[in-house]
């Protein structure tokens, strides 16, 4: 069949066609749940089981802003095959993939409904015991089996292969690494921080060392990457986390997977400006935060590094004192990593939710100052960094000396 | 026509049936010239106009002290696309190729045989002045407009899909990075230098820096590398010089393949002890190399940071400050892989003519620990090195040291 958007009707059928999902004769309701910017998803429910699978089909643009541009359909193949890849290593973690269809760009995949988007679950004050645990073993397990780590060396030049995925790296290259960091069109903030962001494009050593950052980006192919690994590509509950939308799997630097999930938490950190207004629990929130923050470093690099030392076939791995001078620039590439992502996301083209909820204006450019503090810190400090602590004592830091410039103003 | 080795008569057949080389009817002859390990190599000549081709064409395997182990014939694929690219940037450094035949997995390219292979002029004690020069625009073209600076972002993705090579990629990681610095089967050295090379293989701060290079090869994908840069790849006369045999191209380290021309001079430097005899002209030799080294260094950054300025298409490159912090961390890598090089030369499977040539086992054993004392301070003196001499200076210091040393045993 040849590409074209299917109808709520044609899902139900064409799920129905196939093998082994449901009974001949099921009857099916079918329900577009997409925000219809990038994809058709169709929860489709068989009433009389409750057994329901999600129905996701690419679409060939993307409207952000009102600017509609043309997108690759590729993306449905990045995105099934990273799924399958990650669902052998940590099966719990991921949505599980039934079938895919390259021509109509669509993906059959168990159906996660009774989870959360984790950023709504933050914006609304939840807490999540298990989180940190649960997404340092996605990352760990994920990243070494497809390293050079953990995987054989035709094996790694063969994945390279298939997620070259160069027009989703591009916009990864625009929007986080270049457009934020100078006077862009793309760049999308609130006109009360433009006093911040023009210091940020004049930071000649901070616009540096983002120069830096952005070229690990496009050579570093250390790892098969989720490439988008924020609180919106995670659903949760209190006792499970799975991790969808991995469409920019690609090779590149293991921090960036790592330095994304961290962004995010942060974000909801500086958010907190607006979102909590008890002081008393935005304090307490905020501590949980960083508590996250750091169990997320502690519990990935503890297993990362439980499997350097038992599964690693590379034959160099073993050498003394290697996992750790590793293990020291992968702390600094994820600091690093995590404030490109904080800065872009108040400056450039795509917000979070976390912020774009703050309805007053000038409440909202207090959290994002903070997050622009936080941001640029990470990355100009990140080459001391070597606990995760001392990325949260950052942070910390960044936000007494807010407090203290805003309560003098 | 599916694969098979050629004979001289077929291959002549082959060259006459293809359409623009030769006039119908035109009277060839051919000699097979090659050595006969990894590849057939055709030399066919019209004796009436003096007009020749080289085919070259893949064997199925690649036999090396007596052993034969089958080898991927997609490396005739590899070699042939990446003289293309290369011949685009830099047409008078190259062979032309004029045809690819990819199931007899051989290439028609323009005769070269008025060329000598510099490992042979070297050892016979020739100057080229042109050489640096030369090598320095190949290595500055081909590695700039291929890296992520002089190409557009999708471009380089294709490219490292074309060139992913992971057979020839393993025998790198092997012979250059792994056997050398253990007790490997693969390793053939002189029996009088056991006492350096097991020292080597107890030197742990030296290894843990052979092991982060190794990582590097594995994971920086910055430009496409020749990827086996040595003097025996290189044909020269005094006024020309080509650059051959790029099988082993891939997206790799640019430090890679300067490292590698380094490599060879100072293996040629080092086994000046068993080559010349007339110490006066050894040393007046010696400097002749050592500048050459320099001026490699030299004439590769000066011409690469001149496209930098004025080719980069990448929007951050212009970044103030990239350039040079990125030229700082190239001279690193380029001393680490020249040491690198350098070792497994004399301990590793393959030797070089120019320490092989040395008929008394003593006075190569000498050449030998000087070639391990020089490889081992690049590798661990690296990070200290800012300029050209700086590197020059090491292999003085070494040279001084190591006959010290010699004096007092």
């Amino acid at each position: 069949m040849a590409y074209r958007a299917l109808s709520e009707q044609e899902a139900v059928q064409y799920v129905k066609e196939l093998p082994g999902l449901f009974e001949p004769g099921a009857e099916l309701t079918s329900r577009e749940i997409g925000d219809g910017n990038l994809n058709l998803v169709f929860h489709i429910r068989e009433e009389a089981t409750g057994k329901s699978v999600i129905v996701k089909q690419a679409l060939p643009y993307a409207r952000v802003v009102g600017e509609s541009w043309p997108l690759t359909l590729d993306r449905a193949r990045i995105e099934s095959e990273a799924l399958r890849i990650q669902y052998k290593h940590v099966p719990d973690l991921v949505p599980e993939v039934y079938h895919y269809d390259a021509e109509l760009a669509l993906t059959v995949m168990e159906d996660l409904s009774d989870h959360v988007l984790m950023r709504k679950g933050l914006i609304e004050g939840e807490r999540y015991p298990h989180f940190a645990k649960h997404i340092g073993r996605f990352m760990a397990h994920t990243l070494f089996y497809t390293s050079d780590l953990g995987a054989h060396p035709y094996e790694k030049k063969t994945l390279v292969g298939t997620f070259l995925n160069p027009e989703l790296c591009k916009i990864t290259e625009d929007l986080v690494f270049t457009d934020p960091y100078e006077d862009a069109p793309t760049n999308n903030f609130n006109p009360l921080i433009r006093k911040e962001v023009e210091a940020i494009w004049n930071h000649k050593p901070l616009k540096l060392e983002i120069a830096k950052l952005k070229y690990d980006f496009l050579t570093r192919a250390e790892a098969l990457l989720h490439g988008d690994l924020h609180t919106g590509s995670i659903f949760v509950t209190k006792q499970s986390t799975k991790v969808i939308d991995p469409e920019f799997a690609y090779y590149g630097p293991i921090g960036f997977d790592i330095g994304a999930v961290i962004a995010n938490l942060l974000l909801n950190y500086a958010a907190q400006h607006g979102l909590e207004p008890d002081a008393g629990k935005r304090e307490s929130y905020r501590e949980y935060l960083l508590t996250t923050v750091e169990d997320v470093w502690n519990e990935f690099v503890s297993q990362f590094v439980q499997l350097w030392h038992k599964q690693a076939k590379e034959r160099s791995a073993h050498v003394e004192g290697l996992w750790q001078s590793y293990v020291k620039r992968l702390i600094a590439d994820t600091a690093g990593f995590a404030g490109c992502k904080i800065l872009r996301r108040v400056i450039g083209l795509a917000g979070v939710a976390d912020l774009n909820t703050i309805q007053d204006d000038q409440t909202r450019a207090e959290a994002e100052r903070l997050a622009l503090l936080i941001g640029q810190e990470l990355i100009l400090k990140r080459s001391g960094i070597e606990e995760s602590t001392d990325m949260t004592d950052i942070v910390r830091q960044a936000t007494a000396r807010y407090d203290q410039e805003a309560a003098t103003v």
